[in-house]
């Protein structure tokens, strides 16, 4: 069924807004989330999450905040501005997540769990615990780089994350031949950046995210 | 000698640049270290690194932007908005810690490892073997508002970590009755947030921090 399909998220992390702009005025109609990137957030600050959601209100707008502390103060920032979703860091206390959280329910907002680097599987349990329904696995950027590729370890956390009750949103250097390793695993979001930004043809690059998406989960 | 005293550093986690400004304008020279907190990098992003080594160019401006991924890419930002230093998060995987250090190093300026939350000693090894010099010991925001206070276990970090070589800097709700807990430790810098800013008179509670420090320190 449509609705079971992985989402497609495209990640702005961008320097400017116009940069930004570049990318969403032609693929926001293609996409399901707008993730207004750490690298934009710093960037711009939270201007960049209220303009982009006043220019497509009809699309989920994620800011990628990573909050590492501060919860409340940082969550209200962020949904103060029309956010839809926020990204608490994985390393915060338990308190920051908990801080972040109630101010999302006030505002009809969630919290995704960012899984950047070094967590625990007890941080986990602890995070559904405290009501958290979202994470995203994130293969990092810069571990990446440095050659490390998707393995079979993280497969098999995705999965387990999956069945502790999250919604899991893939991300870190997604390429189309990278999806079938998710293949039967009901992933919430699968997140594209610079293979989507950075196409010849960004419409075309998202539309085949979608395709390859359909094909493996429909 | 003064050079071994520990520094004071202000915390701006001000909502704008506007209510930055209201502390700055007192209390800029009674400190050694201006901090656009992580709250003032979302608010304003990295104009305010820039507006405020722009106003105060002979204090050292911190970026508290508790980098987490694409380490490169924001310590660039953030060093060429003039900061001096930079904080990466302690959940951040190995190569974004050292590709921070490798910009700084570029515009001659440093990164600090912000100890927010979850993190280990065997991590700790690895940032001392990456280069890394400096830490921050953060009691986090949250902890703390839900009634943590500093413990044994604090101080013998603080100080365990002083001893692998970091110099540390102490930060989490310090007020002037804290500081004692430390002595005897070769603190790097105090950071005072909302007790200098939300203080009557700025300036004296400013001026008691290092009164008390050099007191404790001199």
């Amino acid at each position: 069924m449509k609705t079971h399909l992985p989402m497609l998220q495209v990640a702005l992390d961008n320097l400017s807004m116009a940069a930004a702009y570049n990318t969403t005025r032609l693929i926001a109609a293609e996409v399901d989330i707008i993730e207004v990137g750490t690298i934009l957030c710093v960037a711009e600050g939270v201007r960049a999450v209220r303009d982009l959601k006043a220019l497509y209100p009809d699309r989920i707008v994620l800011a990628d905040a990573k909050i590492a502390d501060a919860g409340q103060i940082l969550a209200r920032m962020c949904f103060e501005a029309h956010a839809d979703w926020i990204t608490v860091i994985c390393c915060a206390d338990i308190n920051t997540a908990k801080g972040a959280l109630q101010v999302a329910h006030e505002f009809g907002g969630d919290v995704q769990i960012e899984l950047t680097g070094f967590w625990t599987w007890e941080q986990a349990q602890a995070w559904r615990e405290a009501g958290i329904g979202q994470v995203v696995y994130h293969r990092s950027r810069d571990a990446q780089a440095a050659g490390v590729a998707w393995s079979d370890d993280d497969i098999r956390a995705v999965h387990r994350l999956s069945e502790m009750g999250f919604k899991v949103t893939v991300t870190g250097g997604l390429s189309l031949a990278d999806l079938p390793l998710f293949r039967g695993i009901p992933i919430h979001v699968f997140i594209a950046g610079r293979s989507i930004r950075d196409a010849a043809d960004p419409v075309a690059a998202a539309r085949e995210f979608k395709r390859v998406i359909a094909q493996l989960w429909g």
